[in-house]
């Protein structure tokens, strides 16, 4: 089969593999038909995720028919179509019974990390009954594929650890990929006010369109001083930090309102320096955050009932043969104006 | 009256003042009978605190005897024996109608820093009604003190921020006051591990008193593989860090178990780095808190109840004729073993 | 001025009364700009509420303008514009510490009930400081009136009692007023599903304009079965209740699933008997909750934002004049298709 | 083996069985070591309980010794000693997913009920990997079957479903094993006050000597009326009520506080009326819970901490071929001052 695999810093290729077979009991082999890049792929091939070596086929998103099944597998059969999630979790550790996933002492952020990923024809999903998701019949919203982890991400690290409450001010900063799946989550609940900040007014632009309320190019305006005047100087009750630099975690700081939260989430792989000398006084909650996927099946439930339009952060198409074109577009977004690229296979 | 007042960087006296009256009819005028010294009022005295300026009477915990009221008090009248909030909160604003009393618009940490406080025969206290508190017949352990400020600093920021429950495993780091009224507090939700972490052995020996399950002197053991070692490499559910110093601050760092709460109490004008960078994975939670004395009364009450016992932190006595030897006393701790020292008038 | 006064079971008029003067310090007096009609000065007339007398003048919400204050009044001057929130709130006492307004010592549900009420055209309004809200300049919404107590009803005895989040499913029991608020409420927090169950089609079409996603007219339909099939036998994570009556209580306790929340509201002073015998193996919570409207200045913020859309709760306007066709309009809503009423002075 | 069998209302027996096998490769079979009766196997005796079938060998607490696994059983050995959980749990279904694990679809409680008890030499127990918990080596006190169901019962459906928080007021009306674990497990949160009712004294005492700080002969004065003067008319916070009568009923109700809890656990199979009508205007929440078991491997790490001490809820000891006996000693509590019993085989 092909598949998407890194070969060390900087170097990735599309190769030829054997289709992966049963391991254990408790996998499943699945047929992807979609996948999509995550930021994080990125950081593999830069060479910044050490427990990614070279020769991991990447990618840990993804949708697909169930091939085979291992002896213990309860819950799907070959044929099913699944969602394949971000996080493989056995279910039975403490941690898995905390549902704090991401820290399953034999699981975990798994797929394109610690054994080969989804950017391939075929995939071997540990875990399966507890982290797989049946794809209800008639549904085949591309959309999908963005439950593996960005949309969980939103929701579970942005929403709920946000604490984020009917006619709130929560501030995002970074109109990417993950800040835009931020600001579609955080609408659930109803905030009063979304300020959008970025550098790039093509998102900004996009983040209008998505709901934010006021959006700010950090670069033509200050930012802090903006908040703090269209919140009459009160801040805001949440702020959703996405790049994962010292400017933007400054303006975190600066802009939150007494008792705010300040979660960090999608960049947490880079140093970040917190201020708590500046906001101390602010009885600030500092969050970093992996997803759990928790909220995988509620999130599937309402894209089903049409109660969410995920859709418009598809923004580009690519076969998995030309899944470096992808990788292409996806890396060079300011120009591209890539949000989330599908890779079918 | 007799005032011990702070006079610019490094200096303070004794100081003969006149008694305070009535400014606001919100207002009282409370005779002291005892009052005692924070770690604050050490900041305040060598300049680091730059909202309290040179002629200012300090002290922000006492009890005392309603000598005076304003017209607008409904809830105390003269002769009333009081406890004194740190805080003083006007009961109306949209902080203090969330409880966030210490962002009071009008008040908030106001007594030895904005207006004069407790270390004096008498004080002014704003905001009466709502930021004094009776005093039940029969009661007066001195530990009452020690509800001005500590016990509740201890309870909300501590217990109450740390999100303490019952089984989890909590590291306290430093055994001064705040450390050991912290360890105090946290017995309340019953943890099943409490580790105490400070290099002092005099301290040390006294958190085992308190209530310590294990103490750790990190001069003489490395307190991370300790508590890591103790916790089975799960870290622990809840670090208390007291001392705003790079070494304590990394130390919670690193024993913090995943989805953990790190709370910074009592130390939070020193920098502070937190390093995301080494605890990201974890998903950690930061915070980092004023006291708001919500928990005044509740705290009272259990005192009342004799369900608790504080007044051991309670090392020394002094009459506020001779505080100037309590700041000696309470400055010089590793010598003199002072925890909390009462100023009695 | 002129008034309607509750006269005894069954009785009432508009009379001429004199305009009320300050009595408390903390006292206003607004000049009524808008009132509306409750279910609850139904009850009243009915004879059910026995904490008010006869002789007394109805309405606990409206807005205006303020025409004095009392000499303790902070944030109030004559001339302001105001929201008259239907709970008067001492803000010192233990209760109102704790935000339950509703239990305020001194206060609580006051106007049109202890004191006179607001459908006249001059009102006493105790504690104003505490009880009032300014309304932005600018904002003329007659949906104001509804911030005095249906919606704060919906969204603090719906919403948040009712614990909904996002994704889950929802039934609302009843179509009118109160009904409708919780269905405008609870959509703040996005649920998958919102069953809204009545036996009147004119209000089960509304409740479909509002965002029903599926109304059942229970005399048609098995509204039990209904629901438990289209939730896959899993039943209604909240079940809020709005009737008061036996049919609709066992309706409750047979849709709500396992760990779901019944909440009573808008009909309490009915007897009713919970069946814990039928939902005790639901681990079901049951709540019966009086609105302490501290959510009020949020709801305000929220409208004024237009995030929110509620003006077409409002079917019929009046003057005070005619206020007992206003009566006769909302009593006889299954005819008139009245929801709330505006009375104009 | 021997085995405690059920045998239709009214009848049981102890009877010879073969000794059970594994049928799934989820199960394991325990030999038993320590089993015990429960209030709910009286229950079932007198035919209360539909779910439970003529022929079932009764008994859902106990602890043992693995004796086979099956072949997909990962966490468990032959040879390892367990505590059995009385609610099977396939840790994959939904409600599992949600910590609801009385909920799972295809477990729950199955023990003494819907498949083969504890009250044997063996047993086969279902889902071994989510429903076993491994003891400690060195642990050998009995207080560990209470683990099986009562004490996560008091922690889960009384404390933690009874929001109790540090401070609070608590009332315990029934002082028989479940109220007695209640009491012992509320105390974890530093409740201020304890009442605790009954009509036995002789429970009464016990309760007294087990952290109670009031006890009220409901026989010889007025619960109601007593609790109301002893929280100076406040009533308490949380009402805890396990008998399931109306008369206990209702005295919750009377002595609840605004905003206050109504627990219902250990009765749940009587008819309960909850009397909304009395209570609707304090504000109150009413629970009826089922333990999930979420929390027993915390109390057990408890208990092995020596931060509790439950042996004192054990009374008497019989031989499995004494079980008959046994039974008698738990019915007859009120002559024999029977707590919980332990069967060893």
């Amino acid at each position: 089969m092909k598949a998407l695999v890194y070969l060390g810093p900087n170097k990735k290729a599309l190769e030829d593999r054997p289709i992966p077979t049963i391991n254990m009991p408790t996998d499943a082999v699945v047929r992807v038909e979609k996948a999509t890049v995550c930021g994080t792929d990125i950081h593999i091939i830069k060479g910044d995720v050490s427990s990614c070596q070279p020769g991991r086929i990447l990618g840990h998103e993804g949708t697909g028919i169930i091939d085979k099944i291992g002896s213990a597998v309860r819950f799907f059969k070959p044929g099913d179509r699944v969602l394949i999630s971000c996080i493989s979790a056995c279910g039975k550790c403490a941690y898995c019974r905390q549902k704090i996933y991401s820290h399953c002492v034999t699981g975990g952020w798994m797929l394109g990390n610690k054994v080969d990923g989804t950017q391939a024809d075929f995939v071997r999903t540990p875990y399966a009954d507890t982290s797989l998701h049946h794809i209800p019949k008639g549904m085949d919203e591309d959309a999908l594929v963005l439950l593996s982890d960005i949309l969980p991400t939103g929701f579970e690290c942005g929403v709920l650890d946000g604490k984020i409450k009917s006619g709130d001010s929560v501030a995002i900063v970074g109109a990417g990929p993950i800040g835009l799946a931020a600001l579609l989550s955080v609408q659930r609940y109803s905030p009063k006010k979304i300020f959008v900040i970025d550098i790039d007014n093509n998102r900004l632009e996009m983040a209008k369109r998505f709901g934010a309320t006021t959006t700010i190019n950090n670069n033509e305006v200050n930012a802090h001083e903006k908040i703090m005047q269209l919140t009459h100087n009160s801040g805001v009750d949440t702020a959703i930090e996405t790049l994962g630099i010292t400017v933007s975690t400054k303006l975190c700081n600066h802009i939150i309102a007494p008792r705010g939260v300040i979660v960090n989430i999608g960049a947490s792989r880079a140093k970040v320096d917190l201020l708590l000398e500046e906001s101390w006084n602010r009885q600030v909650t500092v969050t970093a955050s992996l997803v759990d996927t928790f909220s995988t099946s509620m999130l599937l439930e309402i894209l089903r009932s049409k109660k969410a339009s995920h859709q418009r952060l598809i923004t580009h198409y690519f076969k998995l043969d030309s899944i470096l074109e992808a990788y292409d577009a996806f890396t060079n977004a300011i120009n591209t104006r890539a949000l989330k690229v599908i890779i079918e296979t």
